[in-house]
Parts: structure tokens; sequence; C-alpha cells
């Protein structure tokens, strides 16, 4: 229960084999990281595992007990490899079975003859979750306490977030400030360690870059406090200033 | 190390907050993952994690004795967030200082002048790492027993692989076979369940998408097996023309 003291955090957990093999790009943990931060969440950590029952039942256990809130992204459609409500419901000691509000929703979005038995695998959850509404495609997620269970495709799984808003319980949000800069990042590195030691409420990345060809870095600060964020950025130009490092923009 | 039974396998730590706050969107993992396919070696997890000393020395400590071979990606720089090879060097007991032959390839590579303190800083290395050679931007990367260290920047990451070939003893490489089709799961998951069962030595994956506002499903055939993936492909062709599915691309 460490990392839960001061802030309210999230670890994900991306289900899925085709991430795994490289074949599909994941888009989701960036995706779900910044909503989650606009509502005063910052992820963690995020761990990709296979389409295995018992792996998704030990990092769904170790990682609810160590973050506020868990976020697992696909397995939750109506083929054989989607596995995630069913090693949801046994990672929380919970019965797998028809859950009534999701089979309804489900009845009533397909046309009549269409709700086969595989779209009604699609209603078979853990016990009492509660639902999270899908507005694109029908089939629900849902919550067993602190883990919400999305589905993969990225256009359906960001559909479905506006539904979690009241759900979540965030902190003050994190800040961001970032200035590209025309440098490479051994010209700054010293300075710039200085500067964070002086600033220790913020927290300074330093990030290389290549864009059409030209080296750049990115410098980030991020801070719940925006006003220690000033201060810091005040010095980061100065340094720029000295150093006549060209800014390529800021933001 | 159950997971080393059979195969060869790895595991990728992906280290930075930008990739976890969702600023940068990581391309390493699939990257990695495609390569290290070709050469035998399955990538069974993924975790992404924070820029913290003691985060990298867990998790690398923890999966350097579940899986064959580590990939780490980032914090191999000049500034003060590039903690990993200090970190790395923690986790093996091993001492962090100046390594001999990564000090002669960077005095080597910059001019006269501007081989300063911040870019000395990326030859200091776990005590006795071998290199990996940086044909793009000079810094090597380094290996500690089963555990790779790479730079964050997809660019310089994709020019250090081709070092590390003869670095790695895999096993049969996983054949893919991919057919697109225009339908959705729930249309042919029960037989597919069924063709699962009877073809044990091949992973069927179903992954729907969403392209040009069209649905689609994607059906991936994997195994070290040609002929068990051209039989078990037989079997889907034989579905896909009962159900008369439209086939989109195989490949």
């Amino acid at each position: 229960m460490n990392n839960k003291s001061n802030k309210v955090n999230a670890a994900i957990i991306i289900i899925g084999n085709e991430i795994l093999s490289g074949r599909t790009q994941d888009t989701n943990l960036a995706y779900i990281s910044k909503w989650l931060n606009t509502h005063g969440v910052q992820v963690k950590e995020a761990r990709t595992i296979p389409d295995l029952e018992n792996e998704i039942i030990d990092n769904v256990n170790e990682l609810r007990k160590k973050f506020n809130y868990i976020f697992t992204t696909g397995g939750i459609g109506p083929t054989h490899d989607d596995i995630t409500a069913k090693s949801v419901a046994k990672a929380f000691n919970l019965k797998y079975e028809l859950h009534k509000e999701a089979f309804a929703i489900l009845k009533k979005y397909y046309k009549a003859g269409e709700f086969n038995e595989s779209r009604q695998k699609m209603a078979k959850m853990p016990d009492n979750a509660r639902l999270i509404f899908n507005p694109s495609s029908g089939a629900p997620g849902f919550i067993v306490k602190n883990v919400f269970c999305l589905p993969g495709i990225p256009s359906i799984l960001q559909s479905m977030l506006g539904d979690l808003k009241n759900e979540i319980l965030g902190g003050k949000p994190l800040i961001n400030k970032t200035i590209n800069l025309r440098t490479v990042e051994s010209e700054i590195a010293i300075p710039l360690k200085k500067i964070q030691e002086k600033n220790d409420k913020v927290e300074i990345g330093s990030y290389p870059f290549i864009k059409a060809g030209k080296l750049g870095v990115a410098i980030v600060l991020r801070s719940e406090n925006e006003s220690k964020i000033s201060i810091c950025n005040e010095q980061i130009l100065e340094l720029i200033t000295s150093k006549k490092i060209q800014i390529i923009d800021k933001g």
C-alpha cells in the first residue's frame, strides 16, 4: 500500500498477445493516462501481459493492492481468447455468470435473432460487477472494486471513459509545461541537474528527440503547483538565454 | 524459472515517466518484439515503469530470474533523470564506474573539447558490462548477464539491435498467418472456438478492428510448425466459405 500514501495513482494492465507480439501497436496506455491525469490520477505502472488466465489473475491481484485504481484493456469480446471477465472473477473469488443488466442492454442493442450465444457471452461477468456504459458498440465494460475492465479497441474504449468521470476520486491534476529546444542533452545536463536540485517540488524531465532530421530536447516540468512550475521555468529560461540556445516552441 | 522450460522468452522493461504520463507514445515494445521473434524469442511480458531507482532495481531483479532475456529501454542518456545504468549496477550489486572501452568510443566520437562532463556520464556503467555498439549516435548500450540496456529514442534503438544478433540464442521463430475478414467476432466465435480446440499446437487469435468506418476481424494463427498452421488455416477457410464471409486480405 506504500504507493497509496499521498497521491491518487493507477496502474494499467494491457491484456493481449497481439500487443506483446508487436502485431498491434498499443495506444490505450497513453490515452488512459492522459485522461486520468485530467482527473488527478497518475499512472505509475503499466504491464502488458498475454491472454492467459493465471497471468491475468496474478497481475490483477498484485496491482490492485498496490494502486488506487487498475484499468485493464482487452479480452472482453465474444471469442475464445477473450478471458478477462472470467479471470477477473477468479481473481476476486466471485462467480462468473450472466449479468442481468448487461444481458438486457445487449438484448436491446441487437436485432431480434441476432443476440446469439457468442454475443450472450459478453453479458457474462463477475457477480455483482457494476457496468461501464458503451455508447459505441453495446457491450458494456465492468467494475469490480477498484478494477475497471475496458475493451481493447481504442475508439470504443475512448467512448466509454466518459462514463467513469464520477467513479474516479482523484487528487490535484499534475500541471505540465514543455519547452522544446534546438540543442542536445549534454549541453544542458549539468546546469539542468542543479535546477532540479533547487526545485524539489517540480519534476524536470529531459527528452531528446529527432524531428525532420534535426536533434532537439524537450524539457518537461511537472508539478501540482503552478507557481513552483513558474519559478522553475524562469530558471530554465535563464539557462537557455545564457547558453544562447534556440527555443523551438513552448507550451 | 518456470517460464524458461521449453521456449526462449523475453520481457521488456520500458523506463520513463514520459511514456507513463502519455506524453510520448512508446513504439519500442512492438519493434523489439518483432525483431526478437525473427530470432526465435517470444516476448511474454512488458512493463512500463517510472524513472525511479527502486522501481528499476526491483523490476530488473524480478524479471531477469523469470525470463531468458530482459530488454530495457530508456534512461541511458546524460541528464539527471537518466538513471538506468546506475540502477542496473545496483540490481546486480556491481560497481557503477567509467567503462574504459565506452569512454574510448565516446572520446573518439566527439570532437576535441566537446567530450564534456555530461557526455562522460554516458561512459559510466555497471562494472564489466559488455557494450552494445551504437552506429547512429556514439553512446553505447550495455549488457549485464541476460539484461540488455538500450536507449529510448526509437531510431537509435533500432540501429543498435543489429549488433545483438550473435548475443541472442533463440528457439524456433513463431510463424504467423493473418486473415482479415469483413465480419464481426460474434458471427464466428463458436465455430472458431471448436477449431481452436482441434488445433492445440496453433494459437488462434481473433482481433476486431474498425478501418475506414467499417468493422472487421483479423484472425491470426501462430505456431512454430508450418504444417499445423496450414491444417488449421484450411479449417478456417472452410468456416469462412460456409458462412459466406468476405475475405479482405490474407498474409
